[in-house]
């Protein structure tokens, strides 16, 4: 399927920093905050951005790398945390009912079967993907089907109005897919891209990346996105992928978590560079790779406190500040509507 | 006046890291908010703590030494900022506003006389400082009596329910006492606490350490916090000190701000050092000492997203991470209680 990506707009640059500077604060004093109000102002073209229906979408999916013991964790906890979802208490749904964001759950290719009763979007592609050591783990057609359906569930969204999206996953052992994509789009070493996961010590670390290298080894295809997904993704990843790009096409504001959906996010930067323009990064995440794959995408990511759960988590926590900066930029009163006295020197942000 | 601060308990620390470990997440992967909620679970004695009616204090005061232009901007932005605060329209007010926050403003010493009906609590001790070029900033008596009103602030927010409490604060001219409190009471040398304030380029801050630097020169007095403070002080920043002490003596949790803030929790922590274990360290501020002073303190920021605003806004921002944090230990489902399959291994969290 194809994506009509538009680039952010620039047009209205110089009235957002105007904007910006004339609030009561010194020049540039709200960092961080500054740079993600002016790119929502360019991403919705607007100097006053909204952030409407705010939206974290969970996608889930199980990894037939898992038989090989890659994960801290058996494989039944894909499956086990989605019930945890339902009820309400994993991470995600405190920090989600915390900031009173839309929390929605996809079933990507998880190997159960959830009762149709339970609020998950059942958007299965198989029961997990196949054990890339082997063979590749899901089809050409599979990984392309995995975008149109994660862009489905985007689009759905959206026209409930939702302007503002987060990503999250659940998958033992997607971080091995995302460090194989990591390796394979961009040249790191895949050594360098393989960590902890949920939490291997060093010797379990080893183990997983000797399993990997040796599927690796056997690749035989190219770099192109669609190929490396094909080989080594997750149907929960594909579908971000999808998704990503669907986002990006509808001029939604995504706000990136971390390892997982940055990889999602490389794959799709690959088949269009213009979707980094609609992201804000969340956090740096502990998992060791993922600063790799942030400094590739020359993304800056707005928090660093050590945070590697998954499931949107980083995100989630983030959002507050991503909140922050779009209250400030439409509540706080200009030096002249404050009668406050300006410094007689000028600067511009950086 | 006396302080009877008691250490943070260590009697529950076994039981919270047990529950925070139980919790449906790899162990560890929520990283600096679960130090978080583990302090705040020493600080009020509990597996089960909570934030009840958080508030922010901004105490604030003006400064003589102004008269010789070590800022960016004019005196009287002190006074018209309060204005601005009383309007809702500042950087203070949008982000307690977003956060449910509880916004107080103290009159500690500010140069100018503000209507009774506004709502400015007044705890004036004189019409700004002296010039401490020429003479202390303050008497001795002056800064006792700070400690004392701050203190007193505190104990009546205290009453209304509050455990949870920011500092914030205004004060043209404020970042040149504390660059002079730290180098003081560190000995740290005063060129390396110097820095741009609200926005001075290279030069301006040259200028500022000369005149520091010399008023520096001409004190003859030790480095006990509280001559210290009587030399160089702010009245909001004598006013902070009593408020930390009291704060900690009725064991509320604080999120400390920036530069000034942490200058004045310094001066505490040299009064007592069992203050520090009420703190939580909200960011780290944009202003270049900052971090040495948090180091001195061996203090964990939280944020690092540049902010250099004051009034509090660093903490404002931060609040909704520590958040999270008694949330997450509070809502999170244990592995046991959603049926969710452990790792065999076990780790402790660092």
């Amino acid at each position: 399927m194809e994506f009509k990506i538009s680039s952010v707009s620039t047009s209205l640059d110089q009235k957002l920093l105007n904007k910006i500077n004339g609030k009561t604060k010194p020049l540039g004093s709200l960092g961080m905050l500054e740079k993600i109000a002016f790119q929502i102002g360019k991403i919705q073209n607007s100097l006053s951005p909204k952030i409407m229906n705010p939206t974290v979408v969970v996608f889930a999916g199980d990894h037939g790398i898992t038989d090989d013991g890659v994960s801290f964790y058996p494989k039944s906890v894909s499956y086990e945390m989605l019930y945890n979802y339902m009820q309400g208490g994993a991470a995600i749904n405190v920090f989600s009912r915390q900031h009173n964001i839309d929390f929605k759950v996809v079933d990507a290719g998880i190997d159960h079967d959830f009762d149709p009763a339970l609020n998950i979007i059942n958007k299965k592609i198989a029961y997990g993907t196949k054990n890339y050591r082997f063979e590749p783990a899901m089809t050409k057609n599979q990984c392309l089907e995995g975008f149109k359906r994660g862009a489905d569930v985007i689009e759905g969204i959206h026209k409930e109005g939702c302007n503002f999206i987060t990503f999250g996953e659940k998958g033992i052992g997607n971080t091995s897919s995302a460090a194989l994509i990591l390796s394979l789009l961009t040249d790191i070493k895949l050594e360098e891209c393989v960590g902890k996961g949920t939490g291997l010590d060093k010797e379990g670390v080893k183990s997983k990346f000797d399993l990997l290298n040796e599927a690796l080894q056997k690749y035989d295809g190219g770099n192109n996105p669609i190929d490396v997904l094909t080989q080594f993704g997750g149907f929960e990843v594909v579908m971000i992928v999808g998704a990503v790009l669907k986002a990006a096409e509808l001029r939604m504001t995504m706000l990136i978590d971390g390892f997982i959906i940055t990889s999602a996010l490389l794959a799709a930067s690959k088949i269009d560079p213009k979707v980094l323009g609609y992201c804000l990064f969340a956090h740096k995440s502990n998992e060791q790779a993922h600063i790799k794959m942030l400094n590739h995408l020359n993304a800056e990511p707005i928090l660093d406190i050590g945070m590697r759960l998954g499931e949107g988590t980083g995100a989630m926590v983030c959002y507050p500040l991503v909140k922050s900066a779009v209250q400030f930029i439409n509540e706080m009163a200009s030096f002249q509507e404050a009668g406050v006295s300006e410094s007689e020197e000028v600067e511009t942000i950086s």
